[in-house]
């Protein structure tokens, strides 16, 4: 039997998350297997209270702000039982490194919907949580990888949002290096120009759609040139010093692509588990990064199948 | 034993072919079951004969000027044998529409090359002839689909051709509508403007994304906003009378999406083989061109997965 203390309350692992993997921007992501947590306990009363440990604990509203409270009320308010619950103890161990394109943000709001959502009885199924977290985030591709984990495929379609998730048939290695700036997404928006040249979006359709077809295929041969981009990493270059000989040394390291994770600070490169050059592409990222005195450091991380998951309950 | 006047002859089938698919500009493609055949004879003599049946046969240069003989003169060229075939036997049976979007001209440049080089003893592979026939057409989307069949996924990367072709996992029926009236690909292109919004940009990376994922998946839930474009067919509508409400009655008749085909005329829709419904969304679509005045018929085609067929040598 459950300890009383025990009700109203659920812990989830929330994977960080990269998004656009180069050609696919504003649609494709993928779950990365570093991981948030997030211990919630709903209560009655009005008592609140915030805890974190880990990445960026001291960045973390602890006031009502709190992205991931957000993310429990707007939850509790779609499902009508926001009068019963006023509070909560929100306990996070964070391993994501914040505001540097890895999908923090997106964690705690997945977070906070999946355990609050598990609490209630999962009145909401994935699809309903996607919603809401894309209304709360305001764009899919890192909340649909957070909760379906693997790549995602994400189109807005008059406001709702609809996600197509998959495992690639290639066993992939990711280096993600991150360097020692955050970046915000609202700067990295904002230097991307209105309109683009036809020439360049067919650029991105093409490479996407290749993108997709070879890891759904799991066909090797045909990914180098489709993690390649024309549509907003020549513009973020100058937000990430070095980008591109950083793109160059994880390709000559033996990469298959590069590109920025989400709208940055990390750069991520891909490779296929069985090559074993994750490591000598990794140092090879952070040589390159130095060499423009940006100092960085780098995860070797696997596609995370999963998705959000409840741990306790 | 070979007839002696069989030396130097090959029969070559090839399928007509609708690019785009909506949101794929030019780098979507699909092979269908229509098909034009050509019956080519190597002459090492100056003598050259064009013969031509079935559709445009009237139109069909008789001259050098044949697309088909660009294409077999062509690869003599790249495999150094143009001074020993001065001439040929050119004979052709056509049901593809000439000038309406489902790839005439890359069947004719298609099958010249295919047919070349099984004569010559096929010193290229199916690469080396979409080099070839891109190089020729100008664009990979027709000429793909027309040598590898099913859909095909091209990219263009510094002037050298990828394509990646698949049979989709669920059983397509294609309605095409063909209209009473030709339009030049070039006018087509003319009406486009030379920039687009990011945000379209984006509307057709994530639909074109989702697309292929959904066709080589098999899931038909996914289907229905994925033929969907923001870049091309807005503009091309002014040349298409009906064009809007022709997608929409097909829609309304069940069809999973529809598309101007290629540059146009032609709109192609989309529908499964297990719904039965090709016949019913076929008369919409002629029923709603009609009532713009537009004459069509309709043709209820597969996706044809071989792609150029060698039929006699």
């Amino acid at each position: 039997m459950k300890n009383f203390t025990d009700n109203n309350r659920a812990v989830v692992r929330v994977p960080g998350t990269s998004a656009n993997c180069g050609p696919g921007f504003d649609c494709l992501g993928v779950a990365t297997t570093i991981y948030n947590y997030l211990d919630l306990t709903l209560l009655r009363s009005n008592k609140f209270v915030v805890d974190s440990s880990g990445e960026g604990a001291d960045k973390i509203p602890r006031g009502k702000r709190n992205l991931t409270w957000q993310a429990v009320h707007r939850l509790l308010q779609e499902v009508g039982r926001e009068d019963e619950f006023k509070g909560a103890i929100i306990r996070t161990k964070n391993n994501v490194p914040l505001s540097r394109g890895l999908g923090s943000s997106s964690t705690a709001i997945v977070a906070g919907l999946t355990a609050a959502n598990e609490i209630l009885g999962s009145p909401l199924d994935k699809n309903g949580l996607l919603k809401l977290a894309t209304e709360i985030e305001g764009h899919p591709d890192n909340v649909a990888p957070a909760i379906f984990g693997g790549f995602t495929v994400s189109i807005m379609n008059q406001g709702e949002v609809q996600t197509f998730s998959f495992m690639p048939r290639i066993k992939l290695k990711l280096i993600v290096t991150v360097p020692d700036f955050e970046l915000s997404t609202r700067l990295a928006r904002k230097v991307l120009p209105k309109n683009v040249s036809m020439k360049d979006a067919i650029f991105n359709i093409s490479r996407a759609s290749m993108l997709v077809a070879a890891l759904v295929k799991g066909n090797e041969k045909l990914l180098p040139f489709a993690f390649d981009d024309a549509l907003h990493q020549p513009y973020r270059k100058k937000l990430v010093p070095g980008m591109t000989e950083v793109f160059d040394a994880a390709k000559s390291a033996g990469a298959l692509g590069a590109a920025i994770s989400g709208a940055g600070s990390c750069l991520i490169a891909f490779t296929t588990a069985q090559s074993h050059l994750e490591e000598k592409i990794a140092s090879a990222m952070v040589a390159a990064f130095k060499a423009h005195d940006v100092k960085s450091k780098a995860l070797i991380l696997n596609v995370d199948g999963r998705g959000a998951q409840i741990l306790k309950r």
